[in-house]
């Protein structure tokens, strides 16, 4: 069914946390960047800027700021997505305009505009025999992630990614199971699933274990974590500059 | 410097909105959703649903509401991929547990959850010799895109792809040029550009155009657009939910 070596590797391709100690070539650095600029990007704005990372010490300081992850300072290749809703704003107020504050709808499109790129480069990693992992955390603590990478009211984090090469530990972890399509896919029209569904995609994904359990526990460990508790917190406080102009006409 | 013809398509891969009137066979329109499905998410949580839009009343209802633009009515192959923070939530409940409401930030993680299963469909697709087309504006009119495709407080419109088998003009045309890594890419710290690095940014992109004459087209035609500020309005208005019991404790 699949055709070709590059449609399997989306199937292959797992986050990796875990690095050899070796340094990414800059040309290869370069080539991934490139490659997430290469992607589609709304009215082709790059609503983005992509922060790399090569101070040791904020690597560190961002590893704590996220969650505390210390793999994340033993990447040897760390970028910050921000979302930009600011080059273009300069470039009108350069020309000459005094057009609106951007709105939560701008950097939405931004944050969005900012992950398409970010999934290029992760495939494009792949491809090069890099690994990679996400870091949401990035959205949590704002205050001090702003201050740290010196962030302005219209550029705020999107995600983070941190990439190497996978130690052969990382290389050989089997990649989670996803659900089948059946669970994520609807026709025309959005409905929930039955609590029977869920319990069978449950069943499917985790077989012989305990529904109710496993879901406290999950639930205990994720949503109600206080890191999930923080990024609401941090996402909100970034955003009001955001919502302030239609706040203030309704 | 590029190794191989994978990390090609990346650099190649274009926005196609003109498309060949060609199903797209079934078995190919599940491999493009299983590439989607296969890409990394916060936690291995999928936190998005996947709406295959099959009615072509349905089709025709969003090209309208997505800003008028007829072509989403003529692709073969058509998902609007939804942030999902209920599929977790009613999980936690059939468990019995009664957690907080979402907040913003599990919404936005939703939207880029969703968003980096799009770009592996896109790139999927690509390999597939399919074309496609992100639609940033299914964030517009929320209240009808909501009503028309059933969706929830807690489920929201995060973007819409369509495919299809590019016309050879499609196929032809040009990608549009990227902005050089320079002005995208910044050093351990981010800091705007300055006039002087926007105007010759604009110059590399446009040579011989007018920038201020341009700028003034653009943010006419863009940013102070009838759809950006629907968009604004429209994100606003499906994000109040999320905000609500943080605004509470503040």
């Amino acid at each position: 069914m699949i055709q070709n070596d590059a449609l399997q590797a989306f199937f292959d391709r797992k986050s990796v946390r875990s690095f050899l100690d070796k340094a990414v070539p800059q040309e290869i650095k370069e080539l991934i960047i490139d490659a997430g600029i290469a992607a589609p990007s709304a009215g082709n704005q790059q609503l983005y800027t992509i922060i790399v990372l090569e101070e040791q010490a904020l690597k560190e300081k961002l590893a704590l700021l996220c969650d505390n992850q210390p793999f994340i300072a033993t990447a040897p290749f760390v970028l910050v997505l921000l979302a930009d809703c600011r080059r273009w704003l300069d470039c009108y107020h350069y020309a000459g305009l005094d057009p609106r504050r951007p709105g939560l709808g701008d950097m939405l499109l931004a944050c969005e505009d900012a992950v398409i790129a970010a999934q290029n480069m992760v495939m494009a990693a792949h491809f090069l025999g890099l690994g990679s992992c996400y870091i949401g955390d990035i959205l949590e603590n704002q205050e001090e992630v702003a201050a740290l990478l010196h962030l302005d009211s219209w550029v705020v984090p999107a995600t983070m990614l941190v990439f190497g090469y996978p130690t052969q530990q990382a290389a050989e972890r089997n990649k989670p199971k996803r659900p089948p399509r059946e669970y994520l896919v609807r026709k025309n029209y959005y409905s929930a699933l039955s609590e029977p569904e869920l319990r069978r995609l449950f069943n499917d994904l985790s077989p012989g274990r305990d529904f109710n359990q496993y879901m406290t526990a999950f639930c205990k460990r994720k949503y109600l974590s206080d890191f999930a508790q923080e990024m609401n917190r941090s996402v909100l406080c970034f955003s009001a500059p955001f919502t302030k102009d239609q706040e203030r006409t309704e």
